[in-house]
């Protein structure tokens, strides 16, 4: 255990105090764990609303702001929010045009997402729902039916997020969620296991020397595992399976995704790796982003995520965000 | 070793070659490893160059772009860049203003600066350095005379490269950035140790279940070693070294900074806990920034930095900044 950490029980609040410390452009309650622009609910505006386990971070509470999220919810590590908490985020920015929930495809969180449009609906809410199945290495995985919801979280809450502050209608805002993520698609690798403060060990055994090729964001098992492999071996598998998964016909947007404890200095080697492979398969890449932005704890790996952009999605990833992780354009 | 690279000898240009191709607004120099804004040089206005040993990713190249550094040398991991590099980064940005070099006080880095910036006077360069020296844990450590630099670098970097930007004269950008490292001071924790590349195995020996308190950010020793302490207990005696050493009299800026392992999470904690610390000694903050900014490869910690701002120094703290790793405000 090396943990920068209180006692494991108030890692989550603990960090929702920092971030209401931090970001006075939020409202967080941290009891019920839910974060919410301080502007919100936005006059004439659809809101987007996700959500789920701690543990992520930035991912959702960091992509919250201007051009992004309107409120989301912070489960337990690894564990999906309750459905109240989603309903309270969605009464809190509903300004009258409806609510977009994205929801990442894990089995928990489905269910509570689900439940809370009902609660919503039932408050006169319209809610719409995205789900997010980018990964393309199993399908049927630990916590999941049909296939892991990972870094193209970030793409379809950027796209849809900047669709919804350009006045789209619910309809519309959620069709763009759609289409992102299903020109999405995401491989990782995990090189070392996570520990989660709960637990205090790593959540599955990762023998040094190994890594696991297709490790999902909690550390669910992958395709397999080798013995260690250069960053252009590593860039080489997971490329492959991406495209081999879909073939983008256009210009992609790519994100170059560290776990959390790989430096930021070998996650761009990496993303050399990975342009040089999307380049010799004549894949185009429009825009690159590199950093920690779904993390899984402790975890040292990385993930590739590309989604096939059009010039209107591309428009709208350009578009203005202002976020505590995400900021550009104004 | 669980190291997403090709060789340890080509950590830094693969990197670069990364940055490259991520940032289309940077040139980068994979070879002679420096990264330059690519509008350089920006008319009218003085240049900020700075530069280190890689391995405290986004430092320093993270950092070049509109209302910062206009260039950043890269070394070889925990080594200095050589003069050359600092003298060619000079001679790109120069727009006749002069330049004023950004120094973190380490032995090598003085050395190479200063020979840098006679260089650059031959070609007839007007040359200005500022030392920044904010670490309080100790003095005369591993690899420096005096304090080492730390978490105050990026307050110098910023609010000079605002001042810069802005149109001010040489003599003023270096006053403003000597005034920043005089307000600011800093000290960092380990929880674990970080491992070179090259070395393959941790720059020092910290058991499981100790901290380093007052740790460099090469791993060099601190004050003492402890057995280990809660996010509560480490803030506050982060907080209480700080202050003992300076004990401001106004609002600071904050910054929490991740030492590369650490998730977001805990240092949204942490930030707690030095936000609880700092208001019960009557300390304000103005602004706090949390996140992964001056970095040690993969070691597991944190540092705090709290610079103390005028009315000045905060409005030049929030005019816009573009670069890959700060963004705001445009």
């Amino acid at each position: 255990m090396h943990m920068l950490i209180n006692t494991p029980e108030t890692v989550v609040p603990d960090a929702l105090r920092g971030m209401a410390l931090a970001h006075p452009e939020l409202t967080v309650d941290v009891e019920g764990q839910v974060v919410v622009r301080r502007d919100a609910p936005v006059a004439g505006k659809v809101a987007l609303v996700s959500g789920g386990g701690s543990g992520h971070e930035p991912l959702h509470a960091g992509f919250v702001g201007h051009g992004m999220l309107d409120a989301a919810a912070a489960g337990h590590i690894f564990t999906s929010p309750v459905p109240d908490q989603m309903a309270r985020a969605a009464a809190a920015v509903d300004s009258g045009r409806g609510v977009l929930f994205v929801v990442k495809n894990y089995t928990g969180d489905r269910m509570n997402f689900a439940m809370a449009a009902e609660l919503a609906e039932d408050e006169g809410i319209q809610v719409a729902s995205v789900l997010v199945d980018d990964d393309v290495a199993v399908t049927d995985s630990t916590y999941t039916a049909g296939r892991r919801g990972t870094g193209a979280t970030l793409f379809v809450e950027k796209i849809a997020g900047a669709a919804a502050e350009e006045g789209a209608p619910l309809d519309r805002v959620e069709a763009i969620a759609r289409r992102v993520n299903e020109a999405s698609r995401s491989f990782g690798v995990a090189l070392t296991a996570c520990t989660t403060p709960a637990k205090g060990s790593p959540t599955f055994d990762l023998p040094p020397g190994e890594l696991e090729l297709g490790v999902g964001i909690h550390g669910e098992p992958g395709r397999e595992r080798r013995p260690m492999m250069t960053s252009a071996e590593i860039a080489d598998y997971a490329v492959d399976a991406v495209l081999t998964d879909r073939r983008p016909t256009g210009p992609v947007l790519l994100l170059v995704n560290g776990a959390g404890a790989t430096p930021l200095l070998e996650l761009y080697g990496f993303a050399a790796e990975v342009h040089r492979v999307l380049a010799a398969r004549e894949v185009a890449v429009a825009r690159t982003l590199v950093g920690d932005y779904v993390t899984s704890l402790d975890m040292a790996g990385a993930s590739v995520t590309v989604c096939q952009v059009d010039e209107e999605l591309l428009r709208l990833w350009d578009a203005p965000v202002q976020t505590p992780a995400l900021r550009w354009g104004r």
